[in-house]
This record gives structure tokens, C-alpha cells and sequence, in this order.
């Protein structure tokens, strides 16, 4: 924790290329590799235990429960900064992996055996909060809750649809259930119609495909997060929105594409957002904890990443794959 | 003035078919057309003298000044009615042309003799606020003041764009001044430069085809205001929005299409507006009315009707053709 001038040697698995392949790498925290992004060592849902904290470090303690998220610097002295929103910072936000940080070292992420974090942007887990199962919250859990929090969309009774039923689609649902929202979970694919009403509490399941579905649902949403990373359209889901309705994108797909009255007749709005700020992720994660909002996981060693990615691929995760570092890179 | 059972002649000006072309027509009002609805007598910013008022109509007398805007009757009853923003009426509201009103008329505009409204869609215009003047307050001004109110875009100091510089554009503005706003004019079209300095107020000038103008502009602008009717790129627009900045969209292009990264970075939003409700009029002509704010017209006979149409495509107007009816149709 904190200690900039760590220099042991640290196991990782990291992409060599583009391919995206992962293997083995080993490679010293906090030394300068030039211009080089590759070897690129992902990973931004880290959790972990804290081994050691810089002198100056007050708010942790060597044995807390801890985790870091997608962001481990930024200027700390502009607005956003000032506001503790410093996913917004514009003038040096440094991500997790594949950044470059102040001292110019390359980030590396979790997918290592340790790293090192200035404290500031490190969050405190509840020892009785499952360790593995916070990984999730340090990005799709704040990449949801962030702008349900900021359109408002926890008034208990309002309506809540969610596109797309995976990492951060399954954790809307838990937030907007937890916040007493009526949710309809919005997919393509039937198959997660059963376990997105029992498991996940969802009030509905419409089948985005399904014209009758949808029409039958016009106007009846109060909110929408779009949660869906591959190409789709729009109209047919900012159909369902009310009058001043806010569908919020918080994914990538390689377009955002609707006809104007989609959004003119009714003054409905689309919104982006990417995860949140370091105060917003300290609320949500007491907020986790409160109502017992755990992501639901699966574990695996990391040598099985590269088809745990092929399976991301093919949508085989309810919900999110967690890799256990400790016991994979021993 | 709400005389339901007016059955005298009425000439007006009407298209005849799909071509657009006007030409005199005589007609009654309030009586049934069937389903026709040619021919068609446009007109939604209308402005004149109240000769004749209902039994029980109390807020208007005979002369008063009056404008009627784009809907002349809503359902009364329902929470946007309820709240006078009966432009959002989901039931019925009926537009001030081409419309089925409750008795089953097709509603006929204001390229016509006189009108027959209901006082609750129609506006005192104070008698010193120069009547043509006040026509396109009644489209254009309420268009782009709601989402300027309902965007809370008139705190000064805040930086407003405007893209585009005809009858809406201008109206925006001139309101953005009023609200101590700095506004920056966004055009394909050079020639408006001088005009949207000197004559509007404009505190800037951007060609927006221009990259490096648009690049030097990057993150500066709160809000911005789009009345560009013709087919245009989101994508540079949105990147000169500041963090949590808006695009209100108010116009109908054929399209809607950006990247999700120029809404996400900066958790930005486009949201849509149509005209606006009955209360928030009647607060737009009183600001008007306060703030000396005078649309830029030109007046012309009906028989120019179809040649202004012409200008119009051309953008061959500063800034809103108003046509005088009273002298016209004698």
C-alpha cells in the first residue's frame, strides 16, 4: 500500500500481443518500461488483503480486507478531484492497466500477485463481506450504481428497465430492487428468463426481440440502463421509456443510433456514464454491505482466463468471472 | 374566441395536395371533413385580435391581443394537463392543423381569416409588444425556452452553443443572452457570422465545419442547443461539452448518430424537447415581453406563400417569415 518504491519481484499473467492470448510474466512493480505497452498485465476488480502501508497512510491497516478499482491516480486538485469524482478527472486520470502513471511506469492490474496503490484510491471491505464477491462492485458494480444515484433512479415505486443481463446487468437489477424499484430485465435471449425472476428478484422478463412483448411495455419505464456491449437499436427501447424518461448507456457498442422523435415527443433523454468516484464507490460499497447486494460469481484459476474469455464471448457466465490470484499464481 | 358553434365562411390559404402548393380556399369552420384531410390549411404561430368571446370565457375580451401556438385542444385531465404542460398529453392532444379535434373536425391553421380556439390554448400578447413580432413566439420561442427552463440553462455565466441560425436558432440566442448566458453560434455557413455577432449579441462565431475552430472549442460549452434540421454529425457537437454537459435536440433530422464514448467520457446526455406546455408559454411571453426579446421577421402577403417556402430550403430568411393574413385575404 502506498509504498512507491516497492521492487520485488511480481508474477502476473499478461497479454504479449494483440491477440489478447494471456501467459505467464514476471516483471518489477513501479520500474519505467518506456513507450512499451506490452507486456499489458488486465485487471480492475482487484480484492486483496493489505500487506504492508506506506508511512503516511492512516485509513488502512496491514490484514483490511481492501479492493482497487478501474482508476489508481488522477490530479487531485481539479473540480472533480476536489468533489472526490475523480473518474471525470481531465487532467491525469491514470487507469488501472495499460496507463501511464506520474512516475512513468506502464500500470499493471490484478492479475498479478500484488500492487501497489496510493491509498486515496483503495477501498476498505467489510471483513464479514464475501472477499471474492466484492471484486465486481470496483467496476460493474460503481459503473451502475454511479448514475442510478446521479438520474435518481432510487425512489422506491419508479421503474426501472435493464438491457443486457450480465456483469452489470445483474447487479442493476440487485441495486434497483434493493432501492424498491419495479425491474423488467429487457434480453435477447429467453434462456435467463428463470433465473432472472427467481434468482435475481427482477419483476419482469420481456424478450427485446418479441414485438408484442415490447409493445405491450411502451411507456412504462421510468429509467433504462443499457448494459448491452453489442450492436443493437434504440427506438424500440426508448419506446418504452414515460414522458421525461433517461435510458443511460454505460456500455460500448460501436454505435448509438435512433431517429429524433425516438427522443423529441416526450423530452426523453440518453445518458452516458463510466464507473464513479472514489466517494461514490466508498457509499456504494456500505450500501452493498447494508442490504447483503452480493455479485454473483465464479471463481476460476487464472490459468483458465483465456477460456473464460472465449466463454464471455458466447455469454456462459452468470455473472461475472473472478480469478483467485492467490492460490493460481502460488 | 371559443365559440364552438361559429359556421360562417372562412377563407384561407390551402395545401390542395402532397406537392405543398398553397392556394385561396374557402371553407367553414367546425364542421366535419371526414377523414380528408386535404385540403389542408397549415399554420401554428398565430397571432391577432380577439373579436368574438365564448359565454364563458372570463381571461380574454374583444380586442385583446392573442396568439395561439401548435395544439389547440389536450385532454384536460391527465398529470401533464394537470400540471399545464398539455404538450406532453398522451390522450389527445390536438394539433392546430391537420388535427381531429373531440367533434371531429380536421383543425385548420392560421393561413386563414380567423380562428376558433378554446381560451385555455390561447395567449394575452401585451398590447405593447409588437403584434407580427410575437407570432413566432408561439413555435419557435416556446421550442427552445422550455428545454432552455426544464435544463436549468439560465444560470449566467454558464456557455451555451447554438447550432444552426435560423427562426429557432436565433430565438436561442437572443433567450441565452437574456439569461446572462455566453453564447457561441455553431453554422456551416459563414455569411450569418457578422449578423450573429453584432445584430444578435452572439459572443462567439464557429464554423463547425472548420476542425481546428471546432478543436479550440473542445470541453467548453454547458449545454448546447441543436435547431439544425438537416442531416449533421453528433460526434464533434458532443465533444465540445464540458463533463455532465447536455445536447437538447429540437429539431428533426432524418437520424441520431454518435459514438457511445462521446456521451460515456464525461458522462454526458441528448435529450429531446417539443414546444412546450400552456403555463410555461404564457412565463415565456412575460420574459419576452420584460426583456424587450423581439423575433426577427419578415413580413410578407400570403400570395408569397409558396415562394417563401422556397426561401426557406434555401435558408434565405432572417429569421422567420410572418405572414400577414389581415391584409392578404381582404
Amino acid at each position: 500500500m502506498s509504498s512507491l518504491s516497492a521492487n520485488e519481484d511480481c508474477l502476473g499473467w499478461a497479454a504479449r500481443d494483440a491477440s489478447g492470448v494471456l501467459s505467464p510474466y514476471s516483471f518489477n512493480r513501479r520500474n519505467g518500461l518506456g513507450d512499451s505497452k506490452y507486456p499489458l498485465v488486465p485487471g480492475h476488480e482487484i480484492v486483496g488483503i493489505v500487506q504492508e502501508v506506506g508511512s503516511n497512510v492512516n485509513r488502512f491497516k496491514v490484514g483490511d480486507h481492501v479492493g482497487v478499482g478501474t482508476y489508481v491516480n488522477s490530479c487531485r486538485d481539479c473540480e472533480y478531484c476536489n468533489d472526490e469524482e475523480e473518474v471525470n478527472c481531465e487532467k491525469r486520470r491514470v487507469s488501472t492497466f495499460n496507463g501511464v502513471d506520474d512516475d512513468g511506469t506502464i500500470t499493471k492490474g490484478g492479475y498479478s500477485s500484488y500492487i501497489v496503490v496510493h491509498d486515496r484510491y483503495c477501498f476498505r471491505l467489510p471483513d464479514a463481506y464475501p472477499l471474492a464477491s466484492a471484486a465486481p462492485l470496483l467496476c460493474a458494480g460503481i459503473t451502475v450504481y454511479s448514475p442510478m444515484i446521479r438520474h435518481k433512479m432510487n425512489q422506491p415505486g419508479k421503474s426501472l428497465g435493464v438491457i443486457g443481463l450480465g456483469g452489470l446487468g445483474h447487479m442493476a437489477v440487485k441495486f434497483g430492487k434493493a432501492f424498491g424499484l419495479n425491474v423488467t430485465v429487457l434480453s435477447t435471449s429467453i434462456s435467463k428468463k428463470e433465473e432472472a425472476l427467481t434468482s435475481l428478484g427482477a419483476d419482469k422478463f420481456v424478450v427485446s426481440s418479441d414485438q408484442e412483448q415490447m409493445k405491450a411495455e411502451a411507456k412504462s419505464l421510468d429509467f433504462i440502463i443499457d448494459t448491452a456491449a453489442g450492436d443493437h437499436p434504440f427506438d424500440p427501447y426508448l419506446s418504452l421509456l414515460k414522458t421525461g424518461g433517461v435510458l443511460v448507456l454505460v456500455a460500448f457498442p460501436s454505435e448509438v443510433k435512433f431517429h429524433p422523435a425516438s427522443l423529441n415527443i416526450g423530452m426523453k433523454s440518453v445518458s452516458g456514464s463510466l464507473t464513479g468516484g472514489t466517494k461514490l464507490t466508498r457509499e456504494m460499497i456500505d450500501f452493498c454491505s447494508t442490504h447483503k447486494i452480493y455479485p454473483n460469481i465464479e471463481v476460476i484459476p487464472i490459468h483458465h482466463a483465456n477460456e473464460a474469455l472465449e466463454r464471455l464471448i458466447k455469454r456462459d457466465v452468470r455473472y461475472r468471472f473472478v480469478i483467485d490470484i492467490e492460490n493460481s499464481l502460488k
